[in-house]
């Protein structure tokens, strides 16, 4: 199979028909478009996702806990636990172990997740270590936000800026290569992107917005992550490039590797999916956090207006662009 | 490092310092011999926990959910929801996913567990599929039973047989040099013996009885079971190896192996630990679930009776007797 996250495709055909047992606790369970299920305990919801991290080069202990804490406030969920699961190579050594204990701990003391257990184990299986994290969050409001609740006419919001888990990772892993392309100032600022990959503070004003769905953009980038949305619900979009927030970090990489900001893995945008966006760019705006209006959900059509006034349609759920720079499996 | 789990000493040094955010939710987060964290989510207790499988030779899919079940029910919580990540190779066919996700789905309906989203990823990182599940549990009374209330005079009762899981494993793996042993009929039914390995049913009766704690007996066995419980309350026990339930299969294959069941792998196996043993042996026996006393947990020292009346003094955490035999990373 080909390396990567499965296609929506294969998900609805290999994945999601199963779904166990019939529980009437269970409110979302797996679909597309939807990074958390969500359990009602009464009288508060409980919020669950996983993502493994795999890797080492920039400190994937502290990289992990981020990822699952923007799946959980975008489903609604304050952080509550987190359940830590170590799988290492025999030939990593006990301080890489050490080191990433340390991360995963201070990321989850800033992020406010309690570690609850997990399992650590040196297993030939893997081939680098493996750190998989699954997030335990809490909503305590009504109606929840989700994937089902996005309509035609909802605006798409965007926070920060497209590509910015890319940019830390091209920074990072093709340094070199970018030394005469940016100044030594700009690349050390690219490199530290990673530092804005939370979209926690976003997402809490986001929450007190009533907003239909939000969405934090990994892979796939902003572009794979409102066509994931709007084509999970059957609907359409209008997107526009010229709206698009971009660090000038991004703009400078993207332009000499010849790749789509708006399909580079994105971890770090918020997208919020809302009927009523005034208010939301005004409380982020006083928060202090960059936002744009950058579309519209539709009845149908995917169609992205390119700067220059052009319309692509987009066909199908984009790749992302870093695995074919990189030309390696995920970080 | 060496391959398997992390010992006591490294996960005291090296793991459970690290707990994240201290948040007033948790109730059990990680300690030696406690497999699940808890969070007080009023009224209701939430557990969680998580076990990943890597291998595919005997239904990977199958065993996963019940060993995540068998922890959760050991806390004191009923199963409720899995988050299951899978981790497959690039060489992986999507029949063999298929295979997975379908036993995946049956074990969960079995036991009662709703399938509430998770992860799936193609990625070099492992060599053979990682299937990662995370439960979650709801626990709706107290006090609950947990490592921290076991006391010296506490009775160690254990059900059904020691190495169970060991059992299905050699029967399935060393098949061949076995056919002379076994008869055909007693290796068949080793082979079924992955069968046995959920004790849900003598976890709901023990939890009816009010124990100080449960603990299903994994790597190690029960030998290693009883030791990290006791251990991880800096108590010690007596343990008499005539007492122990062994299934005439066990007994022959462990045998031939030279190896102790005692030290075997021994998933299907429930210890309760319970000032009050003798309700709870009435309990199971109305079940049909054998059960025994094999010991009691003392202030201090860690001895193994053996069946012809020598003591041994069991000094550190027993190795899984299966890895030695099978020369091999965990399945």
């Amino acid at each position: 199979m080909r390396l990567g996250k499965l296609s929506p495709h294969e998900l609805e055909r290999l994945v999601f028909p199963f779904q166990g047992a019939e529980r009437e606790e269970v409110v979302f369970g797996p679909r597309l478009g939807r990074d958390c299920g969500v359990l009602r305990l009464s009288p508060l919801y409980l919020s669950c996702t996983c993502d493994p991290v795999t890797g080492t080069s920039f400190g994937a202990g502290s990289l992990a806990p981020h990822l699952v804490a923007n799946d959980l406030i975008a489903s609604g969920a304050e952080p509550v636990a987190l359940v830590v699961s170590l799988l290492f190579p025999p030939e990593a050594s006990v301080s890489l172990l050490e080191e990433t204990m340390r991360e995963l701990d201070e990321a989850a003391k800033a992020i406010g997740f309690a570690i609850l257990g997990g399992h650590t184990e040196i297993t030939d299986a893997v081939t680098r270590p493996v750190i998989h994290c699954t997030g335990i969050g809490i909503i305590a409001f009504e109606p929840l936000p989700d994937v089902t609740r996005v309509k035609p006419g909802d605006t798409i919001v965007m926070t920060k800026g497209a590509g910015i888990e890319g940019t830390a990772i091209l920074a990072l892993e093709r340094a070199k290569e970018l030394q005469g392309i940016l100044t030594d100032e700009e690349l050390k600022r690219a490199q530290t992107f990673l530092k804005r990959v939370s979209v926690l503070p976003e997402g809490r004003i986001a929450l007190r917005c009533s907003p239909h769905c939000l969405h934090d953009a990994t892979e796939g980038g902003i572009l794979g992550a409102v066509f994931e949305v709007c084509s999970a619900q059957g609907l359409g979009f209008i997107l526009e490039e010229g709206k698009v927030l971009l660090f000038p970090e991004t703009e400078k990489i993207a332009r000499y590797f010849g790749c789509d900001p708006l399909r580079l893995i994105s971890s770090g945008t918020l997208l919020v999916f809302t009927p009523h966006p005034l208010p939301l760019l005004g409380a982020l705006q006083d928060a202090g956090i960059p936002a744009s209006v950058i579309g519209q959900v539709t009845e149908n059509g995917r169609v992205l207006i390119r700067k220059d006034g052009t319309r692509e349609e987009v066909t199908e759920c984009p790749q992302d662009e870093l695995w074919r720079l990189l030309e390696v499996s995920k970080p």
